[in-house]
Parts: structure tokens; sequence; C-alpha cells
């Protein structure tokens, strides 16, 4: 019997579908240059040369049964042998190859971290503005989300809520820093400040609470901001990577789990991984993209263009008089509406100036609007213009 | 709070693990002649040679930045629409890119046609014996696995006992043919028959019953046997592929749902799969080995070895003495022990002469045993003389 449940998810719309299909319908009928899209999150840097290199090298060199052959559940061990010692020389950290669980990116990462951690009546917690598709995740295997409201003066953590909204029911707290949309890093006196709220609730309720960090954009941050290896700071953390923006790979799938070796049941977490893939049908990330990418660890794309763009953006955009909260990283920046409604400002600007812009709503957060400067610099200084006669609009 | 759920699971020994080892122990002790393996699965033929060229010509010709990006929830539609034409071309379907929805591997694609027609509470039936990992596939999303026990004379359906298990819970059937571990293809009277049970007691039960056909040998068949393509024979159904064998590349992670256009709703699962994918953390498979099998899809690895192989084992063991079912087609065969037990059988074998094969309690059947021959002819043959002092110990 086809799944109602499921069936109606498919009638639903989501507002950045519903601008992205503007986009695509505008650019049909107006011409290419009718429009200047900042809707979506791909990355607009071509992989690193070093990768393309190591995947033909595979092809050529190794033997096609064992290159293209089954993983073991857990991953390629001399993968997750060398992502352990890649964080462990960046980060200081004593990751070993049992603490690390490849995934197929961060999606995978985050499904099979809450799965070990949260249950049905649990209550997972993370802080808006928040990736809407933590919502599937959390709630697909059984826990409620819980969303502590935007502290939008800095998009650091709004401790005083938070500290009201935990309960013997929590069993993780979902963070994401550098965050989509708003290009906030998490200072080390907020991560600090968590993990000894955290450290002293798991006193309190008598049980652990733990850290799941998001952090596909953790290589991507910009000079001078304060960006700290988050679980680092507590111990029950378990930190879920992705090298869709670092290497510019999102369509081939690979990410990781790595587990803080000093959480409880460090050793337990990565096989309780592979038992959790049997039940969603999640298998190893693709063998090729795990050991070509092992070769390129300690690399990036050249990210530079995205801190150029967030410059330019955020100067000229101040300037203008919008308000922003200067990014720290990624390649977003989520600056303020000059009215109430998202929405209506975003159709404006894409249906008066062909501008694309995402409202913030969708991100759980009032009277705001993502930019997603993954674009060449030139797209950027176009849609200067049409930014200034945006706010003079209101 | 750690899951007590997976972390109990991680304890639970699996017995072809236990033979596993214990081969690789004996290795190291004895040396690499010590020990003839037939407990694995995986294709032991290279990827066909224009696999491999399509990769490359993927990564030296194409714009990295487009080759590598996010493919849309749905799966690549130049993937999609050329495997619709090759399943049209090569079994008279009438597939749309719309019913099909490439996932990672058979794995994916039956946690995916599952959740579209079964639920909490829904009955899935299976038939012994079957592939042990159905228990979380199904488990996994509610609905409860209920097993028709084999037919040991055929491996084909038990039908007396299949319709005696029907009832009005039951929301789908799920078979594998050809089959793991049994080898045999289900004929075209097997499947018709099955498919005039299910639409009389979809009419009996006021609601439609899906058929999922787990395929991933179905181009492993031998000359002669006699192959349905089986959704073709029932309305209701969905066929879930996998390349892995065909290809053999089974670390890459390439399969697919293909909906029948005739069933229920058929416009509906493959966007329904696109919101289960959300919730499971699945996403699409890796966007280079779409596009590569995009380009061999009427193609499959010299998987000749198998029928080779099959032949050589199947007339000198039934000399011997032992009772096979004939298989047709994949790479096992699953015979008869002469004693009761399996277990000791198999551990007789292992321990007593380096012979590695996996006793079929895994499978749900009593007293046989499987042989996974994806090996050199060369291991068959030298294999044969230890068959032959086995079966002679009882």
């Amino acid at each position: 019997m086809i799944s109602q449940f499921y069936k109606d998810m498919t009638g639903k719309r989501s507002v950045i579908r519903d601008f992205f299909d503007y986009s695509m319908q505008r650019e049909k009928e107006m011409g290419k240059d009718s429009v200047i899209n900042f809707s979506l999150g791909n990355p607009s840097v071509p992989a690193p040369a070093e990768f393309e290199k190591a995947m033909i090298d595979l092809i050529q060199n190794e033997d096609p049964v064992v290159l293209h052959g089954y993983s073991p559940t857990l991953g390629r061990p001399s993968t997750r042998q060398a992502i352990a010692e890649s964080l462990n020389r960046r980060f200081g950290m004593d990751y070993e190859m049992k603490h690390i669980f490849p995934t197929t990116g961060a999606a995978g990462a985050l499904s099979h971290a809450i799965r070990c951690v949260a249950a049905e009546g649990d209550e997972v917690i993370t802080f808006a503005p928040y990736f809407p598709e933590y919502i599937p995740y959390v709630t697909g295997c059984g826990p409620n989300l819980k969303v502590v409201p935007a502290d939008i003066e800095t998009f650091q953590i709004n401790f005083e809520v938070f500290e009201e909204m935990m309960n013997p029911k929590v069993a993780a707290v979902l963070i994401n820093s550098p965050n989509n949309p708003s290009g906030i890093v998490y200072t080390t006196e907020t991560i600090k400040r968590l993990a000894s709220i955290l450290t002293e609730k798991e006193k309190e309720y008598g049980h652990e609470i733990f850290l799941i960090s998001d952090e596909p954009y953790r290589e991507i941050v910009f000079e001078g901001t304060d960006s700290p290896y988050i679980t680092a700071f507590y111990d029950n953390s378990i930190s879920c990577y992705s090298f869709s923006k670092s290497l510019s790979i999102p369509g081939e799938r690979l990410g990781y789990v790595a587990v803080n070796p000093k959480a409880k049941d460090a050793d337990m977490i990565v096989p309780m991984c592979g038992q959790i893939s049997r039940f969603t049908g999640h298998n190893c990330p693709p063998s090729i993209i795990q050991l070509a990418a092992e070769k390129v660890l300690d690399l990036t794309s050249d990210l530079s263009v995205y801190e150029t763009n967030a410059k330019i953006l955020y100067n000229a955009l101040t300037e203008m008089g919008y308000q922003i909260v200067k990014p720290g990283g990624t390649f977003y920046m989520f600056p303020k509406c000059p009215i109430e409604d998202a929405n209506e400002f975003c159709w404006t600007a894409a249906k008066e100036l062909g501008l694309i812009i995402v409202p913030s709503d969708s991100f759980d957060v009032k009277s705001h609007f993502r930019i997603s400067y993954c674009v060449t610099t030139e797209t950027v200084e176009k849609s200067l213009p049409l930014f200034e006669k945006l706010i003079k609009m209101f």
C-alpha cells in the first residue's frame, strides 16, 4: 500500500525551490542576463587538480577488482587511517582509525550520528538559523527537534533561551559552524560556554548529552576569524564532515563521522554506525572517491573567491544601508530585510530585478535573506547596482 | 544517550563472518595455499574496459564543477533517461525517466522501495532461502518480515504455504531471482502463478500488494535458463537493480529503482523515493559513477567464468554424491549437506581441509551450504579433491 506519509510530502513546495524555478523560467523568457542567481549552495570552483590526478592514477594503476570492489562495512581502512592522521596533524587530536566512519557526505554522517545517540521520545536541540534538512534527519529516526531562536545581533548562541530549554529528555545538541545560512563562525568563547553548560547538565541529569557538530564549511574560514576545532572542547562529541565544499565534489558523496576519542563508548560508535547503515541501506561511500580523497586530505580547492566575494558584498551592502552580521566563513551571508516580510522582499527582488535571493523563513528566522555567493566575482559586481535599487524600493 | 539497540547489535556475531575470520587466521598461520575460499560474493572479474574509459573521458573532458557537482535529488536526468531506454530496448517495457530512481546499489534501492509501499504494522513476505540483510531492510522501516519456507526440491516458490500465509496485512512481496544463495532463477510459470495469486488477493483485500523484485544477478543467467523480466508480469511492481555484479563495481554503489509504469501511483513513487532519501541521509549515488555507467548500460563484465565454474562444480559434485538443485545463474550454488547440521559440516570442511563454505542457516534453510564460485576456474579445479574428501568423511 502506497505510503501516504511520503506521498503527502511530495506535494509540499519548498520556497527555495519556488525561487529557483522562477529563475529558470525568467532565464528562458528574458535571457540569461536577466537573472543573477544567489539561491544555490553549489561550489563554483573546480576540484583540486590533484584530486583529478589521483582518480586517473587509481583507474590506470590499481587492480580494478580491488579498486571498484566492496569497501569493508566500516569503510576503506587506508582512508580511515589517513583521515585520522590528517585531523590529528591539523587539530592536535588523538583520533585512531576506529573513530572514523566514512559516509555519503554530511547528510549520511548526520543521519548516522543522530541515530547513535538519540531515539524515539528524546529531544535534539539545534539553533536558528539552521539548515532545514535537519528536520528530516532528526525526526526521521524518532527524536523531536527543538529549536533555540536566533540571536539576530550576532548569530552566536542565545544561551539564555538555550538553558531554559534544556531538560532531561535532551539527548543531543546539533550545531553548524561555520553556519549555513548566516556565514557566522562560533567563537572559542561560544564553544567553551556551550561545553560548560552541557557538562553541568550531564551531571545534573545523570546521562550523557552528545554534541553533534555539522562541519561541511570547516575549511572555508576568512582571515582573522576565530575558528576553534569544536569537538576538542567537549568529550561527548561527534564531528560530521563533508568534502563537498572543501574539495568541490558534492555530487561524489563523501564525508565522515569522527568520534571524539574521549567520548563515552568512543570505540563502539563507529561499529554502531555500521549497524545503522544496514537499516537505512546506506552502505559505504564510493570506493574510488574514498581512495582518491585519501591522497588529497590536506588540500582544498582554491576557495579564495568566496572570501573575495564576501568582502565586496559586505562592504557594498552595508554602505547601501543593509544590516549584516559580518560572515566569518562559508559562502553565505544573511542580511536583514528592510521590511518585515522576507518573502515579499525576495519576490520583489526576483520579479522586479531578476535578483534571486532566498527568504529566511526556511531557516526559522524572520525578516532576513540569504545570499549564496558561490559565484564568480564578476557576477557579484554585476549584482551591486541591483541591491542598491532594491533597498531604495522600501 | 548511546543507543542500546544499535550497541547490542554490534555484539552479535555473523556466522559468515566467523568463517571468513577463520580463513584469514588459517592463511596467516599455514600459508595462502592452505585455504580455498568460497565464502564471499565479490565479483572476481574486472569492470569492462569501456567503463574505465568512460571514467577517464569524463575526468579529462567535462567541466569538473558540473561533473562532481550535486545531482538533482532524483538523480542525473541523462542517466535516468538512458536506464529507461536500455530497459525498454532489452525487455520491451515502457519506462520513462520519471520511473527511474538511481540509488546506492540494491541496498539503497530496496530500502527506498520498501518504505514506499509498506509501513509499521504491515507485513512483507519473502521466500527462503533469502539474503539475510532483508531483515534490517524491512524491519528498519517498520513492517514485519514473514518468510515462506523453502521448497528444497526446486527452490522455486512453495505456493501452498505462501497462499496460507497471505492475509490483509500483506503490503508487499519481496523476491530475489536469480537467487542468492541458491543460484535458482524463477521460471515464467512461477512468476505467472505468483502474479495471478497477487492479483486475486488484491481484489479480495481491496488494496494493492506490491511485488518488489531484487535483481542484482539479472545479467548472470546461464545458457538455456528461462529468465523472465519479472516486473513485466505484474502491474504493481518495482524492480530493484544493482550494477555491482554486472559491471563488477560493487564498491562504487550504483543501482536503481525502476517503477512499473502500470503500477498504482507510478508517477509518484520516484518523487516519494526522493523524500525518503531525506530521512535516511541517502542522497544520490556518486555523480561520476552515474555518468560513466550511463555510457555502458548494455554492457557487462566478461561473466563467462561464472558459468564455466558452475558447470565444473555441478558436474563434479553431483558425481561425488552431493545433491544439488542445478543453478540457472548467479555465482552461487546451494548443495545439501550429507548430515543434518550444516554448521558442523562447514566447520569440518574449514578445519580439516581449509575449504571455506557457508552453512545455510543464515539463509533460513537447514542442512545446506553455499558455494560462492566467483573465483578463478583454477581455484575451482583445485577444490574438487577437497569436496571429494569431505563427503567421504560423513
